[in-house]
């Protein structure tokens, strides 16, 4: 990676089923200069999130502007201030936010670019787009915003191995859940999970999943927590306690569909008086310095563990976001484009 | 309509699409003599319901037991107290419940029957299976246990000229929410949605619904209470507001159909922060007594007004039930067998 220019990945067509390499293009710009009011941060680390495949799509999606093909690819990442006309970052702060896949941004830093300083600086900045950055708080703020866990409660979260997942089923043992059951691809990963603390888990690769919801939960499910949509949203669905909340936070399964269903037996969720609260993280940002403080702590003390897939090289952004359609990664997908920063 | 015996409707043939003539069959049974702690009851009227379809699907549904072909169907119905030696009814009670579509019944009034004591004595007893008996109860238990409505909001309400969606739209008037909109189907239902206080309607069969949603909900929909599902829920969904609440209640568009389909586009919940909350009215009876008291009160003081659509006669109970899935009914849809009582 060169680092005297502005490294840049943008749309060159758009995908379908799951990203392939030619609806990726390269190209190379000059560093941009920071105008009043804004700085310019190097890039640390790149995030890859399935949300990334619908903002390539014809009329963007969630949240987003549209992307034009040749446009600069929607993406968080962790970031350096090495140049600052902004009153409020400094040479040297460590952000967060709507870099895009480049190795260089001047930004005012817009509410929609929503950056965040990073301010666990004893913890791996890495983590600004992990656990600590809104992988982690779209867990927390999606359990405990939309969930309403009590202790006690039987916890069921899909994608149990992804980075939101995976942080699900810990801070539900942290706050004194009950069985805590986690829903993944694979027996290495379900071995992950239960590594993870999970009770019991469900590998939707070979297991009856109906069947083992209704052996693991006889009570029913108190918290589902859904990365997935689809069939296991369904069987979820059908297995949901008395006042059992749904958080719907992803829906993986649907991005790669051309025709995108619903749960089919939405009306089962009247029977157990059951809600489905939407969930997007951006929208709970009074909990965010929360869920920093909370689980940086957590952290300190080994009750919260992270897992970071790190592919290395700003070069294979394209090939890391497929990994995760591929559902070949392991925690949370990042990219390190120059890694930690040299002064702390 | 012989009064000598126990006049029965059973299932013959498992419906497809709307119900028909030949889905069903009489016959005429011994009136029974009730037992140890059973009370005799003689049918005033009949409830009809969307859900009844559901019931005498292979399997059931809805919370009742399956029916076999040649059972009684499940419905429930206003009756008078004629023998017991149940120690909670006397002869000359009215109750209301799981009567079945027949004129006698003798019962213990199972916790499954659901037996209710009408009150209301000033008022009409067909108002036990109406405004004052579920399918008030559902409006009532649905739009405050679910809908959680503060004054000001936008309500629409699917379904405005049916049983339920007619009392939903006044209980919102009368407790002082902002803009109540009715949805129905065709120019006559929308002139009495606005006859019974809705500000605005939109004529499913002849307007475009996202069109006027946008135009008549401005900053979103507070609570949508949904009794039709299909394409209005999801053009609801797309028009909800911050922290907005959908009702899920029915789904009377999804029954008729052989492959059901759930909101396509119910990731965009998440987007607002919104909620679907799962209702089923049997799952709220602590609710139940505040309903009546407060509906009949609204009743007598001239703010909550109740439509019967009155068919005449036992013999054409399946008849009564398909005007449902036609669309014919203007509020609640029941049979009259025998009427009021003689002795109040």
């Amino acid at each position: 990676m060169r680092d005297d220019v502005n490294c840049q990945w943008t749309v060159a067509a758009r995908p379908h089923g799951n990203v392939k390499d030619s609806d990726f293009a390269y190209r190379e710009a000059p560093i941009p200069e920071p105008g009043p009011g804004e700085f310019l941060l190097k890039t640390l680390y790149l995030s890859l999130a399935p949300v990334m495949r619908m903002y390539m799509q014809e009329g963007g999606s969630a949240g987003e502007a549209p992307l034009a093909l040749g446009d600069v690819i929607h993406g968080r990442g962790v970031g350096q201030v090495v140049k600052s006309h902004h009153p409020d970052f400094a040479v040297g702060d460590i952000v967060h936010g709507q870099i895009g896949w480049q190795t260089y941004k001047a930004t005012k830093a817009s509410p929609r670019e929503r950056f965040f300083k990073y301010t666990a600086r004893d913890l791996p900045v890495s983590l600004g787009i992990g656990v600590l950055g809104m992988t982690g708080f779209s867990a927390y703020c999606g359990f405990f915003d939309c969930g309403f866990p009590q202790p006690g409660d039987t916890v069921v979260v899909s994608g149990a191995a992804g980075g939101v997942g995976s942080i699900v089923v810990q801070i539900a043992k942290a706050v004194g859940c009950g069985d805590v059951i986690g829903i993944a691809g694979g027996a290495e990963k379900c071995a992950m999970v239960r590594d993870l603390g999970a009770d019991a888990t469900i590998d939707y690769k070979s297991d009856d999943v109906r069947a083992k919801l209704k052996e693991l939960c006889p009570r029913g499910i108190d918290v589902y927590f859904d990365n997935v949509g689809g069939d296991i949203l369904e069987a979820c669905i059908d297995a949901m306690a008395f006042k059992g909340r749904i958080v719907q936070c992803g829906a993986i399964s649907e991005y790669t569909k051309a025709e995108r269903r619903g749960p089919r037996n939405y009306t089962q969720l009247g029977v157990v008086r059951a809600n489905l609260n939407g969930f997007f993280v951006y929208n709970h940002p009074e909990t965010f310095p929360i869920a920093e403080r909370t689980m940086a702590r957590w952290i300190r003390e080994g009750k919260l563990r992270y897992v970071e897939d790190i592919v290395d090289g700003f070069e294979n952004m394209p090939r890391a976001l497929a990994r995760l359609y591929e559902g070949k990664n392991k925690g949370k997908q990042i990219v390190r484009v120059r890694g930690e920063p040299e002064t702390r």
